[in-house]
């Protein structure tokens, strides 16, 4: 597609010459300038959407390696003063999961306004049982008086193979603002940690945080498989410029295998980044009563994370802390799951309003904000 | 399904003898004695899933007569000390949409402890595509010491042709605990009082607030084709011991028709119903940008609600009141939507959160609790 850049960084798109015009929208590529995409470590090297290399340091597991192409936690950034604005996605698969909504898995949302002021526009929902679909994501019956600053997140739970962003022909594109910092806060984990099941893509917990702080946020979620294996934790250092590093997978696993798994994790990432803030999250709360085993597993977990966390810091390190997922819900904590197990909209909106101030504090401790 | 009663009105299902058992599940019919059926109004003549009469006084209108079917708002009410308790679904049609999850259109789930004390503890989860599903609702590892109130959700937007619910072969089942009145709260209004878009059953703001309650809810939700007809008055006026009536149908029509509309429907309510507490609810706030006219039909449709009451309590009507529902989602208003319309679980806890005074001191004024 091309397109002619004015001496401000904008671009005014060619609605004749770029042969890609329909119905008066000009289709642009978010990979191409001056859009910003963020979320993908490695994008600017591959070039696709992708949360983990496809050619990685050691093999991945084979479930890590399929869930990395999900998009979770990539957005999609600019500046823009259309009257309308539309989306064409092509996806690798449809929704198939009865406990979350298919603009949960599949769909596209999108915020307007800078870094820590984003406001909740519109989604593009996707139809059931198709992998490529259109959406208008606004129609505004008047002229814009100045360009809005855009955020277009990205689906949780599925792969995208292209999507294209619609102007008007005559609007312009241009880079949005930018981040305060060139640090990004990276988050590894669970279903949970990957969005599911948030009602649409903005409500997963990471997506929230990002719109409080002014840094990149990259999702490491991997459904079911994040287990802290050691070929995932030599990927996960390779992220360049972090910001701080949250752990959050001791839900996949039980407390030998988290015992076994824990220390040895931190300290391959610890290799790369000794100053680099950790926060290791226990699991939140389940709301199916658990029968005697299950709960001792649960309570020997968060135990492993504390203790763990504490040891490392009797030894020295100064930024390593632990935040107690159990409390995360708060009073009502049974209404906040969809099915006991994964937060709906309501709970993450909790598990954000209490992670914040531990993430701001390593963050500051870091030195990153 | 044959059963044998108890001198303290518990039934022991006989498995052997009622010829449906399989892997040791004694399927029961909660239209039977000593289920508690709520949330059908007329249930007790029609024995169906449904919100309206099948023959109303006067024609339905078509979509409101469809949509009727839809099981929103129902509830299966038990006592039982089963270890396992499964359920065995049959639909009328699969789930359709893209911004509701298959387990809000089409699921149940299930709640324990007294009227006023729930809390939630699991999902039916229905798989994508299918009309008849099987799901374990809980599966306790030891022995209950006593006996469980149970409330299980119905759909919100779909019909539920059949619904068996499995308990072991040897538990019990009993009526649960009778609510403190025998009037009921009937909310009759859009897609949103449907319960669009929450994640499960229990999370629209209907069944939210009846477990903070003690009496029967009744959701008269009709997506989209809630626009106070007169034929619709007719037919939820017939609804027997009601008390209270909340209007909430703002949303699906313009301020010219709410303004046709409005005080008709209140007054052929009324004509039955002199003394029954009645909110009238404004539309909670739009997520997306309003241009200039539809901003002010917003604006007006919520005035109309406002001068209606007063005209009527300044002519005597001591049992009317107005809710604003502009003010229902509060300051981060705009991420309490899945679309910009309709709540996600996050808005529809605040709607509850906001509508729970004003509804205790309408019934409190009429005498109902």
């Amino acid at each position: 597609m091309k397109s002619g850049q004015n001496g401000d960084g904008s671009i005014i798109k060619d609605a004749v010459s770029n042969g890609v015009q329909e119905n008066q929208i000009n289709w642009c590529d978010p990979k191409e300038y001056p859009f910003d995409l963020t979320g993908f470590a490695w994008f600017q090297k591959e070039k696709i959407y992708r949360r983990f290399p496809k050619q990685p340091v050691a093999k991945l597991p084979d479930r890590v390696n399929e869930l990395a192409d999900c998009t979770s936690g990539g957005q999609i950034r600019f500046k823009t003063n259309t009257r309308k604005l539309e989306i064409k996605v092509t996806l690798s698969g449809e929704a198939n999961m009865g406990h979350m909504s298919a603009l949960g898995q599949c769909g596209f949302d999108v915020y307007v306004g800078e870094p820590g002021k984003q406001q909740y526009l519109s989604s593009a929902i996707p139809p059931l049982n198709e992998k490529i679909y259109e959406s208008t994501l606004w129609h505004f019956g008047s002229k814009l008086d100045e360009l809005l600053e855009v955020t277009i997140n990205f689906p949780l739970y599925q792969g995208v193979e292209e999507v294209l962003v619609g102007i008007d022909p005559d609007a312009v594109i241009q880079q949005p603002k930018p981040y305060q910092t060139e640090k990004r806060a990276i988050f590894y984990g669970t279903s949970i940690t990957q969005g599911g099941c948030a009602s649409r893509p903005g409500m997963s917990y990471t997506n929230i945080l990002s719109r409080r702080f002014p840094l990149e946020f990259i999702n490491l979620g991997f459904s079911g498989s994040g287990k802290g294996e050691k070929e995932v934790a030599l990927s996960a250092r390779e992220i360049e410029r972090p910001g701080c590093f949250v752990i959050d997978y001791e839900g996949n696993v039980n407390a030998d295998q988290y015992n076994a798994t824990l220390l040895p994790f931190i300290e391959l990432y610890r290799e790369w980044h000794p100053f680099v803030p950790i926060i290791v999250m226990s699991r939140i709360r389940y709301a199916k009563h658990l029968n005697d085993e299950q709960g001792k597993d649960y309570e020997r977990r968060r135990e492993i994370s504390r203790s763990t966390v504490a040891e490392l810091q009797r030894k020295g390190d100064k930024y390593i802390s632990f935040l107690d997922g159990s409390q995360l819900l708060g009073e009502n904590w049974h209404e906040c799951t969809v099915d006991g197990v994964h937060p709906n909209d309501l709970g993450f909106m909790k598990m954000a309003d209490g992670i914040e101030d531990v993430l701001r504090t390593s963050l500051e401790k870091g030195g990153v904000i």
